[in-house]
């Protein structure tokens, strides 16, 4: 350990792990997820296809895919201590992140199982148990006939979701199923670095998903187009919200200094869902006055910090595509999760062939050599 | 992002914070706290007053001291959902560690109150609970006039420990308190960076600290000395692990390139336990054969790996020390956070005020531009 390098702030640039999982180019917009792009993979695959490839390195054969399915749909009914802190956590109303990782926590009172399975499996299950029992509602038996999208929408609404609504919902688990080394990614391979368990990565990966830096925030570009409301007031409201240095969430990105592929392949899936009319909340009005939102924003932002190039990035039709599955704002981060932790399991695996113990340095900016002053001897400072 | 840096494995040497709290120089051997050198600090200072230098930069006065205490102690007592939980983990026979980690996620299940104070006080109150319900007892309600330390070695034993006894876990969780960057402080400040909160980043750092390459291996140290037996039993015994090619556990540190400081405060406290008959576990038999293990492993550590200078880390004498005190190898990793615990809210807050967003970048090695093969084309690769 040397400190003589230099503090490097958020540790950008620097490059913690190789991995075969997704190429991240900021500078030209493009990722690519296990060697395919996330426009192609996004749209075609379903999240059990996403599942495979990321965990094993290829696409799945029809053999390979209807296995998994089936030992992922096996592994959905949640543990009775599980259920009974999630209904703890809905009675004293946590929110739904800190619900998921606490349910997450409880993964390993289950002994034996494969636990990439069951954590995958069970993900969803947790979020809508909490959710349905914090608006008084029992949690409902998965169905075994659906597959992994589906029974989400299932489980938390009790309605058989349609086969848009389920292409939706998978485009959008494929589109976030990882993304470099995201500060969620990357606590999951510092825990697992230690030789600690997959449990433990993951419970650390929630809880780093949860911050609003990171994924924490895509509720508030929705939010902001159903308080301009009417469509002439979004110039004024975005200028005044420029005036006073406020940042419009939902544009810009600190990886991407273009475009984010990923707003694209959800702003074609957001519009397949409004369009055909399957939205379960939302109509073509509100999908109207988000696109008008969209440009607006784009627009004033080239105005007001020309050169910055600041685009749409994954939250704003992250928002709007959840908002028409009919999913309530709050369980938008939980919901990225259920994509993500695909990522997250295959980065552990990795991690566990590949890494080593990832420890860096600090540099101590403090006094050296106080000395010792016994209690007695302290001055009264006033407490 | 670039991707023309190189992979720093394990992150060595990379500098990715700057900190107040502590200085590590491996190249010394010298460890300080806060200003303080480890030695000084650990062995005068009660752990409520290490608690309080690390969260606010100095020593306590009396009265700060005595409110500290007080409030501490008042956060004592675990919420009836986290005592089920843990019922549940002892039932279960999860381990210790994974125990502590889903008691910790359940901290802000009592919302509005200061979570610093209310995880660094029920950490030792959630390791006793489990512990005592594993061994079919009941949890032990906390002696509020007992201090941090004092009260831990109580709730677990239901007796209360001698001033020499409580003296002895004190030098230790002070010992431990704060150690750099190491794997779970870094957790716990990535976690944070990304503006989530205390608890998740806690629950965090307890999953990373379980990992036998960092906390979680103070066991096989006292192990491998009872398993020695004899005296006469140490020197072939060793000799043969080493050319065995085996690692001896206890010995050699990736940071300290000479002495671990910790090893000698811990040494000179376990001496004082067991010299004065204070051991609850042990006697100075015990004592003298862990010495001789030491001085033994020593020399024959240069004798087959000259120059390396191997020599005795903190997990050697916090095994001896931790067993003196009565607690069981099992116990010894969620001890450790009971110290560290202060470290980590203490990095909480210095990343809090002055950190960004802690999120690195990875190098792709995998192949790129796939081509989609829809699945009904796939090769049938048998399953």
């Amino acid at each position: 350990m040397s400190e003589n390098n230099g503090y490097i702030p958020g540790l950008e640039g620097v490059v913690a792990a190789e991995t075969k999982l997704s190429r991240v180019n900021g500078q030209r917009g493009e990722l690519s997820i296990a060697g395919y792009p996330v426009e192609v993979l996004a749209a075609n695959a379903s999240f059990e296809e996403v599942i495979y490839l990321l965990w094993n390195g290829r696409l799945p054969s029809p053999t390979e895919l209807a296995s998994l399915r089936d030992r992922l749909a096996e592994q959905r009914t949640l543990p009775a201590p599980t259920l009974d802190l999630l209904r703890e956590a809905a009675r004293r109303d946590v929110r739904a992140m800190d619900a998921l990782r606490m349910g997450a926590g409880t993964l390993d009172l289950d002994a034996g199982e494969d636990l990439a399975l069951s954590a995958t499996a069970r993900f969803p299950m947790m979020i809508a148990a909490y959710w349905r029992m914090r608006h008084g509602q029992e949690p409902l038996a998965p169905d075994h006939r659906l597959g992994h999208a589906a029974n989400y929408l299932y489980v938390l609404s009790g309605v058989q979701p349609t086969a848009v609504q389920t292409r939706a919902l998978e485009t959008y688990l494929n589109t976030v199923s990882d993304h470099g080394l995201n500060a969620s990614t990357f606590t999951a391979r510092t825990i697992i670095s230690t030789g600690s368990d997959l449990v433990s990565a993951l419970v650390g990966a929630v809880g780093a998903l949860k911050g609003p830096l990171h994924g924490g925030a895509p509720g508030p570009a929705l939010d902001m187009v159903f308080e301009i409301g009417d469509l002439q007031n979004t110039e004024p409201y975005l200028r005044e919200m420029l005036q006073r240095g406020e940042r419009i969430m939902g544009f810009g990105h600190r990886v991407y200094k273009v475009r984010d592929p990923r707003a694209e392949v959800l702003s074609a899936a957001a519009e397949k869902l409004y369009t055909s009319g399957s939205a379960i909340q939302g109509d073509m009005e509100l999908y109207n006055r988000a696109k008008h939102v969209e440009n607006t924003a784009i627009a004033l932002l080239e105005e007001y910090k020309p050169g910055r190039n600041l685009q749409t990035n994954v939250e704003f039709y992250t928002a709007l595509l959840l908002h028409g599955l009919g999913l309530h704002i709050d369980l938008f981060t939980s919901t990225f999760a259920v994509g993500r932790v695909a990522g997250w399991i295959g980065h552990c695996l990795e991690q566990q062939r590949y890494g080593r113990l990832i420890r860096p340095a600090s540099r101590y900016i403090g006094n050296d050599d106080k000395s010792w002053i016994p209690l007695a001897d302290r001055d009264p400072i006033p407490a």
